[in-house]
């Protein structure tokens, strides 16, 4: 089969098609024909050798794709629509995926809208809800708004919880698309102080919530724009990981509860209990279409350089793709 | 009657016990005759002119007394023992207050062992479960175990939690004393690496809880001593209160929870709130015995510079105390 390997870990140009022998699949596991799988900022890590999670030699963490072989799971049957997130191979014809962390596709969704799915939805429902605990018509502040996971966010804060959403971005292009998604406030990072903007857009109160992409950068700011009691989930360093002068006395008088996370390393189990509760709460609404994928745009495999460097050039909305059987279609 | 109020913000000396008229209670307030105040390092903050909590030019947070007049509370008489949070006003032979958040005192204690109780306990309770949400037979790391929140939660963790209790302290006479309170792992910071005992002591796997009132000092070896989805409540900065270089991604990598807290300026429904939770689940610990109050030195209240300077030299174990009737005594 055809995959996706490193050559040596560097830019978007060690990244090579090549064939590969297609994995064996064990109990427990599905063996899938992929269709389509995404690319996301932790295939980079990847890529240049910072993270070592995968334990394919095939980067890619997420697919959707139809079921070859189910050996013997209860669920799923060969030839069943299935999307999820995978340990590693996912840019390839044939991936392996636990099979207690498979969803259902939807009816309505194609596998290009469904490998848009995974990684992005998990990561927003993991950080509102489970680790940001957002409570019905609270305020939320999600920065990178035009982002997988930010678009992602932006819904599931809107039709879960009828929260009030104040989004940052670079671009009117992509603000207006954060608009159509929902978002009530919209802040452009480039031209407006995005916590004097909070201030305003919450009458001096600050967010309940802060989904943090950013790190080092945004600091200070997202600490001013953070109400007493509120609650931060750090989920990615795009401003950097290093923070000078913290200041941990801030953190007290504002009871700030700040929370780190990565979905990538976490554990078989907690994968399978979050994709369950996800697709039991979610998916409905992605049935009746109140809920969205978003898609940038799809790449055939053999484009997987171009795809990576798309997504380092940071002017994407929503997921960029990779079509594993182009030739095929 | 006789209260303490600060005379410029500074050091002890600026202390001075003078006439005052007694305060004038309202529906919803006891007007308390106070038998012993509790010294606490917010009352030190309080003189130094660093925070300004108290509503009272007295100041103080917490006492033990006889209610003079319950102002037709439904709960509490004239004549009832209570101990309990004031919103400054402490160091005084009169206090207010709010009687949704006075406490019945155990028969068995004195007013001065009710008097080490209310802000110490009431603080490792919210920290450990409140914030922490300690689970049972988790493993907590304590520092400053021979302090009064120390204290407190080491009965705490091991009494309601069943918890492997790992402290830290300055001397071995504090150490010996946190191993009598049930300590299970003693660590000298002045000659061990407290990480690296940590590590030792569970496995490398690191502890699933810290409570933390150190701050800077301590920040890269907590960072250390922490195990992957670990809490780290963050509730004094003895240590310093600016970190420099904080890494986000190891916060990331480890899926910490960070959360300061502070709680002298918590909400009046805070505070009522905690205090009747305490009182009903840790109370009856003190009826039996199996929890107690522990109380370093008791100090007429003339001797509050004294008493205060004590506080400052650090050798305390548990709580420092003042007696507002000696005199009577």
């Amino acid at each position: 089969m055809k995959g996706v390997i490193v050559e040596q870990p560097g830019g978007p140009e060690q990244l090579h098609v090549t064939e590969l022998i297609a994995p064996e699949s064990e109990q427990g596991d599905l063996l899938i024909k992929v269709h389509n799988a995404a690319v996301n900022r932790t295939d980079i890590m990847t890529r240049e050798g910072k993270s070592g999670y995968a334990k394919s030699p095939v980067i890619g963490i997420e697919v959707a794709g139809t079921v070859v072989d189910a050996n013997g799971s209860g669920t799923f049957s060969a030839g069943d629509r299935v999307m999820g997130l995978v340990n590693g191979g996912g840019y390839a014809e044939y991936a392996i995926m636990p099979a207690e962390r498979a969803m259902r596709i939807p009816e309505n969704l194609s596998f290009a809208e469904a490998a848009a799915i995974p990684e992005v939805f998990l990561t927003a429902y993991q950080t509102l809800y489970w680790l940001g605990k957002l409570q019905k018509q609270e305020t939320v502040l999600i920065h990178a708004g035009a982002s997988g996971v930010g678009t992602a966010a932006i819904q599931m804060a809107k039709q879960l919880s009828d929260a009030k959403v104040i989004v940052t971005a670079g671009s009117e292009r992509k603000l207006n698309f954060c608009q159509e998604l929902g978002a009530d406030v919209l802040i452009n990072y480039k031209e407006q102080s995005f916590d004097e903007e909070v201030l305003k857009a919450t009458d001096d109160r600050g967010v309940d919530l802060i989904l943090d992409f950013i790190g080092a950068d945004y600091w200070d700011k997202n600490l001013a724009s953070i109400t007493q009691g509120g609650r931060w989930v750090l989920i990615g360093v795009l401003g950097g990981g290093e923070v000078s002068d913290v200041n941990l006395m801030a953190i007290m008088a504002k009871y700030i509860q700040l929370t780190g996370t990565l979905l990538t390393p976490r554990s078989d189990a907690y994968k399978a209990d979050l994709s369950n509760e996800f697709a039991g709460v979610v998916l409905p609404h992605m049935n009746d279409g109140t809920i969205r994928p978003i898609i940038d745009s799809v790449y055939p495999l053999e484009q997987v350089t171009e795809a990576h460097q798309h997504m380092e050039d940071n002017q994407n909305i929503g997921k960029i793709l990779l079509d594993t059987d182009a030739d095929e279609s």
